[in-house]
């Protein structure tokens, strides 16, 4: 369990020919583009690369994954992207030996023989376009999709608090590099499915608010699931829908998970600190986005989130 | 009527001490922050400077312009930034000689002394941050939120085809500077209005397709305006909004005019040309953007768009 930075990182890579790139548990198009763009930099210093053959990768972010997805003969030099704890490796990977963790959470649980973590970057995808510079990889339009990919959707097109000047310059770099940024910008945040539409209609004709304006409370049903059809992918994100209106701070999701309980997901301005709000009843996360789950379903979810929010401000 | 380069339209900025900077009518954010910026730069090369007091300046922008807007007490050496022709001058600056004009558009009509054109910018703003790099001005956060403002908005936050490397370093550029771009991209293009959502909502609940979902046709009527409290802000590019959904070629907006025609308003892929298809009844337009009105209302201008629209589609 080591610390190292960018240069020994890819000294490690360098030395080595035949590595297994995993992403995480509900991969997101961080951890997928990380790992396409690592793949397809070894591939081009002549190393044999694949990326784990995540049994959760959704059909949105394939294009990107296309000919990368294989398994490894011998045993490869395992390579992880933008996990954070061992909790979120891969099903079929949980008692995997990675010997390089690639990660820019704050809060890494290291899991790894060596950690390059760098919780400045506002997404896996700079460290990894670094790591390529460094390795001096010349960079293709694939590779640069696979990055713009993966920092595009961690800041939300440049939109979230934790864009920062780096986030353009990467993506400065995938654009000259060629890759189509036009293509991916339409696919990932033009377009959106018609039940994902129907989803943010009922949404805003339900939606409760609190405190003036200030607290919004969403709920997705298991009712309106079925009848609207809704894919994981459809629901990507929703947890910030109650966020784009006007005066909301706070924005509450409950959904209902699998054994029954109440999932909360928490959005909130820089104003309120949401991992401290979901901590009063049991959750965790970021400042800006956090959840946790409560026993009683939805209606209990609510009860403990409205009160833990409570402790804040005036409802 | 000369056309020069950047450092030539920098030399000549030097040259000056007393400035006029002109937006365009209907002002966009690009026009505003190039305005804006320049404004700054000019001063903190020890200038005066102000920006022209636009009368159709509208709310939304006025942070940038705090402090800029003035009137010159002697002849001041006039700029003009992002106007591509003599029409657009703003009003009450109709007759003014402009000594330079800086813009982005492709077909600028020539009507100043100097004219210092870039159109391979997405923006008339990367064309400001040029020229105060190249004038050494040290950058401020203020400069940096209107150079920002400028290119965000030209580009739809990044996510528009006109989107380059280039417009990503200025925004790298304008982040290392200080500019707090995350209240810019909030206010611009995160926050919606209760009213707008609320009408989004209704749309996508009543939307009809035709043509296997190729063909979108959304009807705002005037009750529906009234009762949603609608104002033009709310109503802003909503044509557009059939064309988020996937798989949506052709969108058609409906309304009624204050005589009671129908409206026409055509958002097209670069598969159909809205302005040939609108030109069968009599409207015009854009390859991408068209309309027209027809008389008989809502439901008139509906067989009308749909009989147009039938020549080139099978509804």
């Amino acid at each position: 369990m080591k610390q190292i930075h960018l240069a020994e990182a890819a000294a490690f890579l360098r030395q080595h020919d035949h590595y297994l790139v995993l992403s995480h548990r509900r991969p997101d198009g961080d951890t997928i583009g990380s790992c396409a763009a690592l793949c397809l930099g070894l591939r081009a210093l002549g190393k044999r690369a694949y990326v784990y053959a995540n049994p959760q990768f959704t059909p949105k972010f394939a294009p990107y994954l296309q000919g990368l997805i294989g398994a490894p003969q011998a045993a490869p030099t395992i390579i992880s992207a933008d996990i954070s704890t061992r909790e979120l490796l891969p099903f079929g990977m949980e008692q995997a030996e990675v010997a390089l963790a690639i990660d820019h959470h704050s809060r890494n649980t290291p899991f790894a023989l060596l950690t390059l973590e760098e919780p400045e970057k506002a997404a896996c995808g700079e460290i990894i376009w670094a790591l390529l510079e460094q390795m001096d990889v010349p960079i293709t339009p694939a590779m640069g999709e696979a990055v713009y990919v993966a920092v595009s959707t961690d800041t939300g097109c440049f939109r979230h608090g934790n864009t920062t000047g780096n986030s353009f310059l990467v993506a400065a770099g995938c654009a000259n590099a060629g890759a189509d940024i036009y293509a991916i910008n339409r696919t990932m945040f033009c377009l959106k499915r018609k039940a994902r539409l129907q989803l943010e209609a009922h949404l805003v004709q339900t939606m409760e608010f609190y405190a003036g304006g200030k607290v919004s409370v969403s709920v997705i049903s298991p009712a309106l699931e079925q009848e609207l059809g809704l894919t994981e992918d459809d629901l990507d994100d929703i947890a910030g829908f109650g966020r784009t209106i006007e005066g909301v701070e706070i924005a509450v999701l409950l959904r209902e998970v699998e054994d029954g309980a109440g999932k909360v997901s928490l959005r909130t301005s820089p104003a309120f600190d949401a991992a401290v709000i979901c901590s009063r009843f049991g959750g965790g996360g970021h400042a800006a986005a956090a959840g946790g789950t409560v026993p009683g379903g939805i209606p209990a979810a609510k009860e403990a989130v409205l009160r833990a929010i409570g402790e804040n401000i005036t409802l």
